[in-house]
């Protein structure tokens, strides 16, 4: 079979299977799910000995400690999987919200109406914890996944695929049995002949490093939601508070610097540049940050003991980090500000500290990112922090979805015409 | 300069515009809108001369008739792009409405609120008017435009670009002059090089035909919201009103043919083919339509005098005729409908005729279109007949929007995060 029959054949039974799930109740879907989650700490053995393999395999090829702790399924965390999937299921369906309705001069009735997108196709990384929360978050919005994974962790995540599918043949007779499917090859190859299938996939959502989002936009014919890197800020206003200002700045930096709404870069209003920028740098320097700094704020810095200072460079400044590492620089006010975020960020998340009302609103509304915040962390742009329940994603795209992406970022809409014999005249 | 750097350069300029045009009142877009109105028949002759540039560089190079008066400006069309203008002014501006409001337990408080996409590339084929039409749009919905048009149209095109511009900028000291650009150069590679500035560029939208439409999809490294063929059926059930059925079907059918909302295959429950097929194949062969036929329906109709009818093949089933040419089928029940239109449809309009509201409800739920009508006509799968005004055109597209596109459809939204000191813990 080639690669291209191989891929085709997933699509096709997944846009098979995304009609049947289309069908099924809420009350259906959340049975299958709660069975799932069930499943995945009965056969907690099954999963255990499968990434084992992985795990063997995985060291064997040199994967760091890191890597390796990111592949590992311990009990805590096949019981964080299956609890996620029992949450999952309690969250509102996104399908079947009426979010407009009009009725026209005709008499035409009209209903835009949320509905599954249909296929979607995940790819992503090492952690297999992705592949049951992927999957659920994508079987509870009536899509059907097809689940592409780090080939390091091929082992662990068949297995889940294959235990949720069985518990929903279990718990449902009309189960779709290919709502949930997990591409067997390892084949690199086989990313872009999955999505060259246009007339199949109606959504590619690629999550993990810069490299992997890139090639796959890159190669995609499909539509991409991307979950690209966070470049966040945060700028200190000239009358900031500065307790509260060094609150969030450390709270964005050092909180948990290797995921994406942390913060890479700080901005400060020249006026209090001096009296700001030791205190709060010293007490960065205390959790072992290390600094990358414009020339002013290199003079500003420069009689500070015990800090990691070095010049900045143009490359910097568009730099995730995912790190103990920031970047430092004085501007001349918030218009300063939101140029250099506008030209430097990713359109994530970006927080301004000040009590000026007129400034903060112009920067609300003139950086043009996912999440822009007024006196607040940028650590907040999350699902679970936004109300959403959980999330798939944080999209820094501004077609279909943007920011963090729950359930109802995975429904699309149809509209719905009412009659009684209306032509057009 | 290289194709590259001309791109680039046009990148640039439309990103820095798109920043001060998403600064700008309503009013103030509004009155640039009407200033622009006037200024296109205050110019007509100026347009019209360039006008005849293009009519007769298309008439060397071969263009038909019908692509000839495609291309035509006259007084009439001037006239109506200007009306068109003065109608996206009246139109609510569809940027800053708040979608959602939330306030978190740790009093943090989240406005959803819609904003500019940033810039959009328009490419689309010989109608100048798109011209005016595209950009005064996206102009209202603060979004910075690239008009690509064909190259048989541009000198229309450039002069209509020059004069808004010019008009917008006599009306506002502060009017981004690169808000609304037409791209200078013929060359073909150019869409290709524009689709590949993915830090520039937010948003494609190609109208024009399926080799147009599939050509960019193909290039862009930008997503794209296509607006594709229409492969609209009705499907007239067993316990139809066939008076009711009769006039959706000429309706959808021959009211425009021409466009992507006319009707392309009819389906007929089996239990009413032998009633209904000849009775509507006479009406429809009136207006000289031929038929395309699976073997029952052909059964059915072969007696009839004056039917144009040979079998469908396999191709016509997905084609888009665009013409006084339509593809009949007999199926049975409605779930035979339903899978025979999620299998060679579109995703466009698909209707139902029937009383029966279980079998209507099937439909609505099952057919995966943008638009699905219960006893009515496809044709009213269109901006103006939904209430939104004006539209750019009909996404065949699950991510982004779907169906008609309105100014609505031209916004994203953002997340603002009003907080007064909040961190994560």
């Amino acid at each position: 079979m080639s690669l291209l029959e191989e891929m085709t054949g997933l699509g096709v039974r997944a846009k098979d299977a995304s009609r049947a799930l289309a069908r099924l109740t809420t009350e259906e879907k959340n049975r299958c799910l709660v069975a799932m989650a069930d499943a995945l700490e009965t056969n907690r053995d099954a999963i255990r000995r499968e990434n084992e393999k992985d795990m063997k395999g995985g060291a064997e090829s040199g994967l760091t400690a890191a890597m390796l702790d990111r592949l590992r399924l311990d009990e805590k965390r096949i019981a964080s999987m299956a609890q996620g999937l029992r949450e999952v299921a309690a969250l509102p369906d996104p399908v079947g919200k009426i979010l407009d309705e009009r009725k026209r001069p005709n008499g035409l009735r009209l209903q835009k109406i949320t509905t599954p997108i249909g296929v979607v196709v995940i790819i992503y990384e090492s952690r297999p914890n992705v592949t049951a929360d992927a999957a659920s978050l994508c079987f509870k919005s009536g899509n059907a996944t097809i689940l592409r994974g780090g080939k390091e962790a091929i082992h662990s995540n068949r297995v889940i695929g294959e235990i949720m599918v069985e518990a929903g043949k279990k718990t449902l007779t009309n189960f779709p049995e290919h709502a949930i499917q997990v591409v067997q090859t390892t084949d690199r190859e086989a990313i872009k002949v999955l999505l060259s299938l246009t007339h199949l996939v109606d959504l590619c959502m690629p999550r993990g490093g810069e490299g992997l989002i890139r090639a796959v936009a890159e190669c995609s014919k499909v539509p991409v939601i991307k979950h690209y890197k966070g470049v966040c800020h945060v700028f200190v206003d000239a009358d900031a508070d500065l307790n509260m200002a060094s609150e969030i700045v450390v709270n964005a930096k050092v909180q948990r610097p290797a995921v994406c709404n942390a913060m890479e870069t700080l901005l400060v209003d020249r006026k209090i540049a001096h009296e700001f920028l030791p205190k709060i740098a010293a007490r960065l320097a205390e959790k072992n940050v290390q600094f990358h700094v414009d020339p002013e704020s290199q003079v500003i810095l420069q009689g500070e003991l015990d800090l990691s200072v070095k010049p900045a460079t143009e490359l910097d400044w568009s730099t995730e980090y995912n790190d103990y590492v920031m970047n430092v620089r004085v501007v001349d006010g918030v218009d300063a500000a939101i140029g250099h975020i506008n030209r430097y960020g990713s359109a994530h998340s970006d927080s301004i500290v000040t009590p000026d009302e007129k400034r903060a609103r112009k920067f609300l509304a003139e950086v043009d990112s996912a999440a822009v915040y007024w006196n607040a962390s940028t650590r907040f742009t999350d699902g679970g922090e936004f109300g959403m329940g959980a999330e798939i994603g944080i999209s820094t795209d501004k077609v279909g979805a943007r920011g963090p992406m729950g359930l109802d970022e995975l429904a699309t809409y149809k509209w719905l015409g009412f009659g009684n014999g209306q032509v057009r005249s």
